[in-house]
């Protein structure tokens, strides 16, 4: 499949709309900061990467916009990008990619000229490692993948949640490219559906034969031994390996261990955010009530207490192995995951 | 709260068109067989108690139509009976009321006029009884319950799911009326909502504080120590005490039993089908793919696959115990269940 989830060309920053998947496949222009922070915000936009990607090109808009009005300067750049990282707290791909582009501003802040230029970089850089560590993830990931795997997902880790061809995903595409035999169960995820509309809609134009259900059935499928792999993304890793993701990966990493079924977390490497110990430490988002209210048709009047995070923590000693662009850390996850990345 | 799911009076049965809550609080009436059939199959009316009570007054509506025309015999009453019977496979009290309304049948074959006033009398008995067992259920249950409880609850296993207060819900009614301070999650039980769309209404209308989940949700409020009971119902429940309940239910199994949190079945002694041994032996409904996609706004001319089974099976090792109206039968599950019964 041939689609760009974020595309930069002339520059115009354009995303996939994914909304409004798996109904209309639109793409919507990002012409300033605002239009990026209510994309990230409103999920037109999301996966920890992708998010990354789209906040760099848009601190890149966001630059030239400045420039245009003349007030291009370092204050401006800062107050964006504090807006930018406050937009979605959980996923920290998001601060990564902002202080990349940071950096380059507090290096040039004195050449408008060459910061733009730098900024684009720096942006496309990100851009195009995304593209590269996705690919390395697969490669990585597929040594895992038997020769004929039942594999559940959770969420969508594919390539509208990176700006390469995903990370979960991206193990699962490079499986079938080898030949692996592969079917996919996506769970539906709730509130949200981005199993239903995204994950199946996305494999199903990749040609991997998949399987919708509620996230409340794979425990029944593990039972019933018809899952042998279980791969999810990641929004915020953290210093020991617990792993912040998708409301509903943690209930799916405690049922893989009461069946003893190996789950797995594919995230690059600026997923995993070394100034946090443990996985209590990660800000969860809480989500409006209405995500899941709307659904059943509820009375609007009514007030309703609705608990709606939009990810728990799964804990490293519940994580098989965690698939990164540099390999595959094993168990103990905490130790060899400082030494992978050291 | 005052309200009759299912109601006799006049030779008319109506029953709350539960499909329509909670926007419409709607009595149907069921005039003939197939209306009571296509109720049950369309879950108009559903819960295993419920079906069961239904079932029993529609074979007596059956029974005074087939009068009318000059043909109440106990092959029509046969014919209807397996008709009955076959609208849901998995929960057994339906077949356990239409076995009382025929052992009815057998009796008085040959008396149309005595035929007809024993099959109102056992219907209204079925009925009465299952408003008895509730009570009977909740005083039992009530006695598990700590005098602070947050407790989980999956699908709906109230009032609407029986003729009386419900069997899990019921417990939770016992224990508020006993000034237990009682706080529920309850599941919104994807994929017909039957947590969101009854359980959270019934509730609010008898005053218990409840809070709204995706099914998802609920290993994170374990994990966060917000849960310390978890009561269901069942649609059956085998000899050895494995229980089939709605779809969601073994992976709350699980996650209890991993976080160590008490994890409870209620349900009548008619919900036990002694005939099975074990719960690999229990039917189970497998439903429409509509029942997920619709929900996403699919389209409509796509070839999904979906998997959707109704239920899922339980093992008797993962339950804490079953609430019955006859008592509580606690671990060992397999032995103490049979010794209560006998």
């Amino acid at each position: 499949m041939n689609l760009e989830t974020i595309v930069f060309e002339n520059k115009s920053l354009r995303i996939i709309d994914q909304t409004q998947l798996p109904v209309n496949l639109e793409y919507i222009e990002l012409p300033a900061l605002e239009d990026v922070i209510s994309a990230i915000k409103k999920l037109k936009v999301r996966g920890a990467p992708a998010i990354g990607v789209t906040a760099a090109w848009g601190l890149y808009i966001h630059a030239l916009n400045l420039h245009s009005t003349n007030s291009l300067n370092s204050e401006n750049m800062n107050i964006a990008a504090r807006e930018l990282i406050s937009s979605r707290p959980t996923a920290v791909n998001l601060k990564w990619a902002v202080d990349r582009m940071l950096a380059a501003v507090k290096e040039y802040f004195n050449d408008s000229g060459k910061l733009l230029e730098k900024l684009k970089q720096e942006a496309a850089k990100i851009h195009a490692g995304d593209k590269e560590t996705c690919s390395q993830i697969g490669g990585h990931g597929s040594t895992i993948v038997p020769a004929e795997a039942e594999i559940l997902t959770h969420c969508n880790a594919g390539s509208l949640a990176t700006g390469g061809m995903g990370t979960a995903l991206s193990v699962i595409y490079k499986s079938a490219e080898q030949k692996k035999k592969v079917h996919v169960y996506a769970d539906e995820t709730r509130p949200l559906g981005q199993g239903a509309r995204i994950t199946y809609w996305e494999l199903e134009k990749n040609n991997i034969p998949v399987t919708l259900i509620c996230d409340s059935m794979a425990a029944a499928l593990m039972q019933q031994k018809k899952i042998n792999l279980i791969i999810v993304g990641a929004d915020r890793i953290t210093g020991n390996g617990d792993t912040a993701n998708k409301i509903g990966t943690y209930s799916l990493a405690v049922l893989a261990d009461y069946h003893k079924i190996p789950f797995y977390v594919a995230a690059p490497v600026s997923t995993i955010d070394f100034s946090l110990d443990c996985g209590s430490k990660i800000p969860i988002e809480h989500r409006d009530a209405g995500e899941i209210l709307d659904f059943w048709n509820m009375p609007k009047e009514a007030d309703f207490n609705v608990f709606n995070p939009a990810f728990d923590v799964t804990p490293h000693d519940l994580i098989t192995g965690i698939i990164t662009e540099k390999g595959i850390i094993t168990k103990p996850i905490n130790t060899n995951l400082n030494n992978l990345i050291n």
